[in-house]
Order: C-alpha cells, then structure tokens, then sequence
C-alpha cells in the first residue's frame, strides 16, 4: 500500500513514457483490447519471455475525484481495499500471493487508485478472483474504518508533516492550482482525513468501485483469449454499477501573476527551488503540444546529457542537482518543472538565474536538429531498457486509460513524438515558460530567512 | 445590482463593524426578533427620526456555498431576481419603486446575498409583496439565463479584467485559500460563468431561495407588531422549502509558507503590497480573539490616528497610504489584512519593511492602555455617525444573521469590545501576524519588473 507521493510519481511517469518507442507492443503478440459485458475494459500485453504475469486493476478514480471536504478518502480505499471482505478474512489475499512467491501492492494518484500483483500464471485466475471479490465484497464496518483511518493519519504525519519538502510541495500544489482539484494532495487535507466516516467510505465505494469504472491490465506470459475467458469467469460476474457522470472538474482560470511559497526550516540543510507552469496534458493539449513539452523537458533536463545538467553541474559548477519534466500523463491540465540546488559556496539565486537563462535561451534560439534527434533517440534506447520491466509495460497502459486514453494512444506514441519539430518545442517554450506567470517553491534552511 | 468585491465589502465592514457601539437598539425601541411560521426570520429595528423604512431581504446564499465548477452561481441571482416573474414583468419593480421616490440595490458576498429597497413606510407592504413574489416565481427561461450571462461575463471583464488590481486580488485570495471556498471569486471565473444554464439556475433557486433559508430585516419608522402582520401577510404565504444541510465548508489547513503573488503590469503607476494571515472570524473564534483582533486592527492601522499612518505617513513620509483591517463578519475563518504603498522616492521595500517593524513593535511590546482606551472610543464615537445610516444598521444586523449569528451578538458586541485587554491584542498579534507563514500580494508597475 504504496501513496504515490507526487515525487514517486514523478519518478515513475518519467520513466514510464520515456520508454515509449516502436515495440510498445512486446515482439510475443499484439495487445488485445476488450470490454467485459458489464463494462470493465480489458488489455493484454503478452510478453513470453519469462513465466510471470503482472495483474492490476485501475480504477477511474483519484484525488481529484473527492468530494468537496472529503479529502484523502481515494487514498483511504487503497487501504480499505486490503480488509475482509464478505468471502475472505483480511490478509487472506496478501497471504495468497506470499505463498506462491508473488508480490503485490497499490497506489493512489489524482486520477487513478491501482491495485497489482505479479504472480505465476497458474496463479492468475486466483488473483482476478480475489481482485472481483474485493471490488464490491468489502465489509466497511465502523471499526474498520477507525483502525484504518489512523493508519493513514500516521501516514500523512510520517511523510508529510514531519518532512519539509513534502510540507512546502503540497502549498506550492495548492498555490500553482487555484481551481482545478490537482491542488489537494493526494493523502488528503489532515482536518479533513480525520472526519472521514463510514456513511462516506460506502458511498464512495458503492459509487466508483463497479466494473464499469474500473480498467484491467495483464501483462505477460499469457495468451488474450485465455485471459478473456478467466476474466469473463471472475469479474464478469460482478454486475455493472450506475452509469458514472463525465469527468468533468473545475478548469483552471488563466494565470496572471508571478506567485512564491517558500518554507523556511531548520531541518533543511541545502536551499532548492522548483518553479512550475500549468501546461496541457495528453488529454488536453492540442495535437503536438503535450509531445513538444515531453521532448523540450528531456533537452531542457531530462538527465545528464540536458541543456541544465551540462550547462550548470558539468560546465558552471554551481549546482548539485538540476533538471526539468512535464508530466503528461493526467486527466486535466499539468504542470512543466523545472529545478535546482547549489553546490559549494554557489547561491540559491545564482543556480535559479541560471536556469532562467537556459530557458530564456531555448525561448529565443530554439533548440539544435542535432539535440533534437538526439533527445528523440534517447526515449528509444530508453525503451529497449523498459522492455525488460513488465510492470512497467502494463503501468503506461493502465495510467493512459485511467486518464482518458486509448490502447492506440499508447501505440501511436512514439511516431508522434517522431514528428516533434525544433519550432514546436520553441514555440510552447515561449508560449508556457513566461516567469511573470510561474510557481515557484523555495526550501530554505534556518539561517537563510528572509531569503 | 451592485457587486460586493472584496474592497467593497471590506468598506462595508470596516464602517459597519465600527459604528458598534452601547445603543445599537436605536432609541425608539426595541429590536425585535422572531420567525414566521415557514422558518423565515424577521429583525424590526425601530428608528422614527423620519418617515422612511429600509427592508431588506438576505439569502444565507453566497459564493462560498456554491456547487464546485459552478462559481459565479450566486452573484448570477442577485441578476436573475431582477427578471420578471409570474406576476409581474421584468421592470416593475423597479419602476414601482421610483415611482415612489425610493432607491434599491442588491448584493452578493462570500456568505450571502441580500437585496433591499428604501421607501416611505406606506409602501412597505408592496415591497415586501414585490420580494416574497420573486422569491419564488421568477421565470428561468434560457432565454433570460442567456441575456443576463452576457451581462455578468460583461461585468467580469470590465470590473475585473481590465483592473489589475482586482486581478491581483483574485489570485491573491486563491494563494492564501487553499481549501475554503473564499479562495474562489464572488462573481466566479470566467470560464465557469460562461457555462452557467438554466439547469443550474432552476436548482440553485429551488435549493437556497426559499424563506427559511432567508432572514428579514426592516430597520425605519414602523412598528414592530404592524411589520409582523405584513410580512405573515406577504412572506408567510410563502412554502417553507426542504431543510438545508448545515453550512459546513471545507476547512483551510494550517499555513507553514511565506507566500507571495507578484502582478506586472503597464497600467500601474504607483507599486502597492498587501499582507494578509488567515485567522478566526467572529463565527469561529475562541472568546475574545476576534474582538481582540478587531481592536489590533484598528490601533495599528485603522485611520489616521493607527500606529502605520503616524508612523509612516505622518513621521517618517515614506508612505501615500498604509493601513490594516480584519474583516471579522464572516461565516468561516477570515483574513487580517496591512497594506501600503511608498510616496516620493521612497521604496516599496521601504514601506514593507515599515509596516513589518510596526507589526513586530506590538508583538514584542504590546499596545499601551491610553491606545488601548482611544481605540475603544473611536468605536463609540463611529457609532454616533452611524446612527444616522439606517442601512447601515440594518447591513449590521442582516451580515451577522447571515453568517451565524444572531441579534444578542450584534447587541452585545460594544460590551465584547470594551472588555478586551492590552494583553490580548498582544497575543493575537503574536499568534496570527507571522511573516513565515503570510501571504503578500505585490502590484508593481512595468519597469519594476522582476523586483
């Protein structure tokens, strides 16, 4: 029962779609694609190589979903769902998957809550047995409830409230995003986590928790029409719920000012910033915006090879870390970031000058043909890497249509970051990364107050 | 049809919460207070200087309480009740009311709407038949919702947009907000605005305008028992509606940053700062803290007699303008608020730093009882003038009725204020006016970008 903290996934978005390329598809099969009769879509990836089979269940429904003043209750189900349900005692599944030697866990973000195990393949049909069980079975008592909920209250105190940079990340969330919901945090507002109640778990249960909300994936050393017939055999029996509304949540207004949040904290040893822009995700950009802003994230600083890394680690030496992403894969419009940290007797504001300027200069100049074949090719060889993480696989898949993508999104990915040109990666440089209309974040130790 | 912005209404509330004072029941009687039989709430304040009446009606309706993706909603009704209805056509009351020499006006706020009228107390019966008539059966064809859409997006753009600074002020409410709903715009965001329908329109009437969830206030030369038998005769015709939930509102976590919101822009001429701290309003706070917060607002920045305008436009002439204000009437926690802005050469860094010194000055030394006492008077002394302001008395009863309060409060309120201690405004001043955990709205004009 993982929290997916924005930094993990971060972490785990960067690496999942710099991994795209033209064998998305593993070389074992071509990806099925299907829907259950009541609803529940299904996608098959076969990957025969080694006798293991990664099962998850994505459920269209995050932190951004929440009702007003409910905050944390998407996480709180990546709890609930481990307890007894009508058929199994708690820790009966967690059992079931040791035993043979599986691993399993979850996680929760804005527009998704995730549950996966990889297992056997014997052991599949077990795991989509007890996964259809506990998709509408759970047993939401009063104590289970109470226990849980002070579970997930030490979980925010551990790694939110006793951790300045988690501290400072979620009021800078909530001062980028002034309307739409990607402002509370994912494990939910404190005051709020702690009145969530029973009356709210079953409905919010009742009402998300239903196949036809819900997306399952299977990668691995399976054949499509056997997991078909497994799957139609276990959640083909859960009935279809309601008819669930579009996911329609508040836009974003049009951001006109320069905004700073900074904490100050004696904890903190080095200073570091980050500033952020709204910017449009898959979902909403216009064709060829959200691939520009991938490819200008890995020239700008994705990694080593990057314009910041080379300009202010390896040739400045003013800085300890630096780097840019843009985190494509979301329902609702995203943000583009970049960061950095000093090194030696450098300056917090030298280090953020300085990558002003390497924006700056990307705004005026654009980028090389050579820096742009070259970030191009480094998601290929990214790739080839990938192709060795079946969870991985199957987490591109799964995030993309839990964000309101296809199958052939997924697919067609890597031709439409081939066509990416040096004026369009200049163009959306210039039209998003203004400074006047930008978030930034400032951690400061003790004795910089006052900055 | 007036839009309370925010500098409105602080105006509003700084004048009315000021004129508080012993003999608040005007001296021709006293207040009265009671309910209809369909839980409509009714204030009579007596005042018999002259033959006019004030009668107003106040919706516990405002922007706070609106459906999420929805803002806009409530200020859209103090439009929409202007249309014609059942009984009468668009216009006719209006025109019935000039007719007869009156005056009329409506408003809309964070936690209510109120709409009220200004005539010789023979037309208080057809008033009170003209605003029980609308709040019923107004007529919502698309047609009207799509006429006065245009007219409210008009009003966005032209009070709002065009104004930097109430651009400014917009994105610093959502900044210091992160989770009560007064980080959103009273007269909503513009892309939510243009999306309101009739559908919407048709639900939030039928939900929130219904006469138990509206209060009555009558402030003028009538008589307690004659308003009773008119409003039975004209309200109480009225169905009661479905009961409202109570008002339970997301609450704002606590604030750990030091935040800031910078606006650039060619049309300002002079720059301008404002700090503002989250803290308790009437409604919310423990015994004392708001009164105390109240008098701290007026000993450090309340007028030409506050410590910032002596010290820093008086003594040391670095300021145009400089003040604080607590805005205390208000359902949910509220904002304390110092602003200032240089004159001449000096700095806006100067004044800043002024205001700041000033701050830390009462924090670590308190305030002494002579400003103590003169503050007090100059509560005593405002009241004198607001006697003469027949509205303005009943805006200070309807705004306490209208966010959870009740007549004893705005009765007992000059006793609350007299019993405040030195030590108590030192307190509040040191447990609410950090800077670490503050949010400063900068409005700087073009050359001073970057600051």
């Amino acid at each position: 029962m993982t929290l997916h903290t924005e930094w993990l996934r971060r972490a785990l978005l960067a690496t999942a779609l710099t991994m795209a390329g033209p064998a998305l598809a593993a070389d074992d099969g071509k990806v099925a694609n299907f829907l259950l009769d009541n609803g529940m879509e299904v996608v098959v990836i076969p990957d025969h190589r080694a006798p293991i089979v990664t099962h998850m269940v994505w459920y269209k429904i995050g932190s951004a979903d929440e009702p007003a003043g409910k905050s944390g209750i998407a996480h709180f189900f990546e709890h609930l769902m481990f307890k007894a349900t009508t058929n199994h005692a708690a820790g009966e599944f967690d059992r079931a998957i040791s035993d043979i030697g599986g691993s399993n866990n979850a996680f929760t973000s804005y527009d998704y809550t995730a549950f996966h195990e990889t297992v056997t393949p014997s052991a599949l049909e077990l795991m989509m047995s007890f996964e259809a069980d506990r998709m509408r079975n759970l047993i939401l008592t009063d104590e289970v409830i109470k226990t849980e909920r002070d579970v997930i209250l030490e979980e925010r105190r551990s790694r939110i409230d006793s951790n300045p940079e988690a501290v400072l990340d979620e009021e800078v969330d909530a001062t980028l995003w002034q309307n739409q919901p990607y402002r509370i945090p994912v494990i939910g507002w404190m005051q709020e986590m702690e009145q969530l109640n029973r009356t709210d778990a079953v409905a919010f249960y009742d009402k998300y928790y239903r196949p036809n909300n819900a997306v399952l994936i299977v990668a691995g050393d399976v054949d499509p029409d056997i997991v078909k017939t497994l799957a139609e055999r276990t959640y083909g029996k859960v009935a279809r719920g309601p008819d669930l509304p579009p996911r329609i949540r508040p836009v974003e207004p049009e951001q006109n000012t320069r905004r700073t949040v900074t904490l100050t904290d004696a904890r903190v040893s080095v200073p570091s910033f980050s500033t952020q822009w709204v910017v449009p995700s898959y979902h909403t950009a216009k064709p060829g915006e959200a691939e520009a802003l991938d490819l200008l994230g890995e020239i700008l600083g994705g990694g080593t090879r990057s314009r910041l890394y080379q300009q202010l680690v390896v040739k400045q030496g003013i800085a300890s870390g630096t780097g840019a992403f843009f985190q494509g894969t979301m329902l609702d419009a995203t943000n583009f970031t970049v960061y950095g940290a000093p090194r030696g007797d450098a300056k917090l504001s030298d280090v953020e000058a300085a990558v002003d300027a390497e924006i700056a200069r990307i705004v005026k100049d654009g980028v090389t043909a050579d820096e742009l074949e070259k970030a191009k090719a480094r998601y290929i060889r990214a790739l080839i890497f990938a192709r060795d993480k079946q969870d991985e696989m199957a987490n591109l898949y799964g995030a993309e249509l839990a964000t309101g993508g296809n199958v052939r999104d997924v697919e067609e990915w890597p031709d439409r970051i081939r066509k990416v040109t040096a004026d369009e990666i200049k163009a959306v440089a210039a039209r998003y990364l203004l400074l006047d209309r930008s978030t930034t974040g400032y951690l400061l130790p003790q004795q910089q107050a006052g900055n």
